[in-house]
């Protein structure tokens, strides 16, 4: 069952607060974990970010991100450094978005390769750190300048080589509710689904595609069913709201969360 | 082999020209095909249309389009018009664009029963008319506001149930070339594909999305392999250039021709 104890903030959803302001709401709101990107910790230092967000009693139910193996050097300094600061945080998972095609070919069967040699080369310092890798499948319409992984059933199989609690797969509605296959790959995913979160797919969509995310409820995607596919997949962590939308970002942050709480509690009921 | 005589013209590449005009391009450029647009063959009355492309000499490669199952009353009555447009034009097929979510709900397996239902519902009136269907799969990216069918494995399996000469399936390189089972499901059409339309996915796309196709070459499609997939799933009919973009369309259409030509004959060589 869905509890609203199994809600976490994704701290992209409140773009205008820094991470101390973004825990604060959190704990204020009786949210217990939130999700954490890399450029905000880095704001402060991931040492200041993993004891802010410990003061607040928050857990970190992901980490954003890591990743593009398609990219100069193969995304290497930057995963390890990635793999560090979400062991040092104690983040459920570090979110690999895996990169596009790159400026210097369309060969997509090679750019895909390119990801699964970057996350097999990356997997033993994972291990080692302890730190579990979430492969997310982002939306087609992503797939020539951001992320080259365009469903759950391709994450899926980037992932069988290495065991489920070292390598995951991230299951956000707003990529892949239109999926025909949608229930299969979850059921499939099983255990090694590291995240779920949700946010709507609202049309049209804004000019900056990145943007046109909404609030549970303001749009197409059909949440009940999939949070239920999720479940039966076994997945009992926690549900983060991650929402790119300018009008959502220009309200006020408390405004915000209690429509997130309001929707969520919609969600579980 | 690809030749330029395999070349087709799809009317909406050149938008600001009125069929009669467009039927004169192609046959001064030496194109012997031609897509067709239903609104802009209304304009003429599909009687002289089908006069005018006879008279330029040009073969109608497809007819856009029939579908919308999921709007009011299932797209019955435009359907069978529709039907009997492709068959006065002597369209190679009739393309249908299934339709997205009505606008009454968010059941998204509900939505693609009823285009299967649809599709049911007109086979026979197609048979009887002798006009072949053609399921187009588009971008998921449209999957909420125009169609449900999202991949070319979900649009063969629509087919499956009726003889490939009256429902077949389209293959456009914009709406198919990020998915990572195109290869096999080209191969899983077979003689079902009834059309291949090819344009190029440009970065970033426009505001409007319909709008951000672009060139063959112009941006991250990599024909070649999916033309050679095509081929080897036995299709041997026109290659039909459809590119909805408002650069290309405020172009002189004789030299959007000349660059359609340059660029087909590079995807050819």
């Amino acid at each position: 069952m869905i509890d609203v104890t199994r809600l976490s903030l994704n701290q992209a959803t409140v773009k205008h607060l820094d991470l101390p302001r973004a825990a604060d709401l959190c704990a204020d709101a009786g949210i217990s974990a939130i999700g954490l990107w890399r450029d905000r910790v880095g704001e402060i230092g991931v040492g200041r970010a993993a004891r802010v967000v410990q003061d607040a009693g928050l857990h970190v139910s992901s980490l954003c991100r890591g990743g593009f193996f398609t990219g100069v050097d193969g995304g290497r300094n930057a995963n390890r450094s990635a793999v560090d600061d979400a062991a040092a945080l104690g983040a459920d998972v570090l979110v690999l978005v895996c990169g596009g095609l790159p400026s210097s070919g369309k060969d997509l069967a090679h750019a895909r390769r390119q990801v699964a040699d970057g996350i097999a080369e990356l997997v033993p310092y994972a291990q080692a750190v302890g730190v579990r890798l979430g492969i997310e499948p982002l939306h087609p319409m992503f797939c020539a300048d951001r992320c080259v992984v365009s469903t759950l059933a391709q994450a899926v199989e980037l992932a069988a080589p290495f065991p489920s609690e070292t390598v995951g797969v991230i299951v956000d509605t707003y990529h892949v509710w239109w999926d025909p296959a949608l229930a299969a790959s979850i059921q499939a995913a099983g255990d090694r689904i590291a995240s779920f979160q949700v946010c709507d797919w609202v049309v049209p969509l804004p000019a900056d595609m990145l943007l046109g995310r909404g609030h549970v409820g303001d749009g197409y995607v059909d949440f009940a069913p999939i949070a239920e596919q999720v479940e039966a997949a076994g997945y009992t962590g926690y549900i983060e709201v991650e929402i790119f939308n300018e009008t959502v970002w220009n309200d006020p942050p408390d405004r915000t969360v209690a429509t997130i709480r309001e929707r969520f509690a919609q969600l579980s009921g």
